[in-house]
C-alpha cells in the first residue's frame, strides 16, 4: 500500500508521501515515491507514485531519460508545460503496460499505478494533477485543492475539514502530516518515513525537502497532541441523555 | 454502500447503523439494516445487515422463520446460544448463495453480504460477532471490542482510539454516532436516520432503541462540537519551524 497526497494553495503547493512497499505482509521495504525533477529558477515538478513498484519505476526512469522507443527525446527537464508533462507520464504508463502488463495479470499481479504531479514553469501557471493507470488526468481546483492515491480514506477527513486554497503553506504541511499520521495508525502497509517537498508559487524551485523519520521531534510532537487532543475533545462532547445506566 | 458496527463493552453492546442503499447513485432509498430479536429477560439479539439488499433481506427472513427447506425450525427466537446463532445466519447466507448467487453474477451484481450479530441469551453470555459472505464468522474479544462492516475506514480511527472494555455504555453510543457522522461526511453513500440499540448485559432485554433523523438536536449537536472541536484543535498543533515563508 502507499499514501501520498499534494495540496495545492494560493501561495505554493506541498507534496508528502509515506515510504512503505509490501508484497505480501511477509516482504516489506522502503522505497522513496516522491521524485522532483528541478531547474532552480526555471521548473519544479514533484511525482508522487502508488501501485505496482516494478511499473512505477519503470515511469520514473522514463521521465528522466525519454520514453523506451521515443525519438522526441521528452523528459520532465523540457516539457514546455505542466499539461505536457502530465500527458508525458500518461504516455509513460501507457508504454509500460503495453510492455509488462500481460506478463504481470498472467501471474495474476496488478499493473495498475497512480501518479500525482504538481509543480510550476517559468512564466507558467501553477498546477496540480493526478494521473490514473489508464494515463487520463484529472487537475485539482478551487473547489478540491488536494489530491490524494494510495490509501486514502483514513486521512481525507482532516483534508476536508481544513484545507483552503487559501491555508498558508506550512499549515498545509502540518495537515499532510496529521493525514499521514492518521493513515499509519489505521494502515499498517503505510509507513515513515514520510517524504516531504514545499515549493512557493512563481519561484520555480524547491523551497522544503526533507525525509521525516519515525523519531523526528516534530511529527513526534503532534502525532502526539492530536492524538491526547482527539481524546480530550471527544470526552468533552456531551454524552446522551436516553437512558439512565444505573437503572 | 452501508456503515454499520457493533461495540462490546463489559457492562452491554451498542449497535449502530446507517439506512441510506444504493443500486447507483441514481437510485438511493432507506431501509432499516438493525434488526432486533427478543423475548425479553430471556433473550436478546440484535442483527446489522450490509451487502447486496436482496441477499440481506432474504437471510433476515430466514432468521425470523426458519431456514427454507429446513425441518429442524431454528430461528433467532429458538436458538440456544449465541454460537448457534451465528451458525444459524451463516446457513442462511449459504442458503440465499446456492439460490441465487450464479444469477445474481450471471448478471455482474454481487452476491456478497456481511452481518454483525450479537446479544445475549439468558444464563449464558454476551457475544458479538461478525459472520462473512462465506458464512463464517470471528467474534469481537477485550483486545478488539468492535466490529464494523460496510465502509468502515473513516469511522474507525475515533474507535481506535477511544473504544475499551471498560467504557460506559453512553460513551459507546456517542462513540458510535461520531463514527458514523465521520463516515456520513465522507461518503455520500452512508446516510441518516442512523439506528440504534443498546442492550445491559445480562438483562437480555433491549435497554434502548431509537432511530435518529439529521434534525435531531442531540445529534446535531455532537456533529457540531467535534466538527469545531477538530478545527481548532488542529489550529491550535504548532507549525513546523522548517523554513521561513516571508523569505
Amino acid at each position: 500500500m502507499t499514501y501520498c497526497l499534494g495540496i495545492r494553495l494560493n501561495s505554493g503547493i506541498v507534496f508528502a508521501s509515506d515510504s512503505r512497499t509490501n508484497a505480501g505482509v511477509d516482504n516489506i521495504s522502503t522505497y522513496r515515491k516522491l521524485f522532483v525533477f528541478e531547474t532552480p529558477g526555471e521548473r519544479v515538478i514533484c511525482v508522487l507514485t502508488a501501485g505496482n513498484l516494478a511499473v512505477t519505476q519503470a515511469v520514473i526512469s522514463q521521465l528522466e531519460e525519454g520514453l523506451d522507443g521515443d525519438t522526441d527525446g521528452d523528459t520532465l527537464y523540457n516539457v514546455s508545460s505542466l499539461t505536457n508533462a502530465a500527458q508525458l507520464v500518461g504516455r509513460a504508463i501507457r508504454n509500460v503496460h503495453d510492455r509488462d502488463q500481460k506478463y504481470i495479470e498472467a501471474e495474476d499481479g496488478s499493473a495498475s499505478s497512480t501518479f500525482i504531479l504538481g509543480g510550476q514553469i517559468k512564466g507558467r501557471r501553477m498546477r496540480l494533477f493526478q494521473i490514473y493507470s489508464a494515463g487520463n488526468y484529472i487537475e485539482a481546483t478551487e473547489d478540491t485543492p488536494y489530491i490524494q492515491i494510495g490509501e486514502s480514506k483514513y486521512g481525507k477527513p482532516i483534508l476536508e475539514r481544513v484545507v483552503t486554497p487559501e491555508m498558508e503553506l506550512l499549515q498545509a504541511a502540518k495537515c499532510a502530516l496529521v493525514s499521514i499520521d492518521s493513515t499509519v495508525r489505521s494502515n499498517v502497509a503505510v509507513a515513515l518515513p514520510i517524504d516531504m517537498m514545499v515549493m512557493n508559487v512563481d519561484e520555480c524551485k524547491v523551497a522544503m525537502q526533507q525525509r521525516i523519520q519515525p523519531e523526528d521531534p516534530y511529527y513526534l510532537q503532534i502525532s502526539k497532541e492530536w492524538g491526547e487532543g482527539l481524546g480530550k475533545l471527544f470526552n468533552d462532547l456531551p454524552a446522551p441523555a436516553w437512558f439512565d445506566e444505573t437503572s
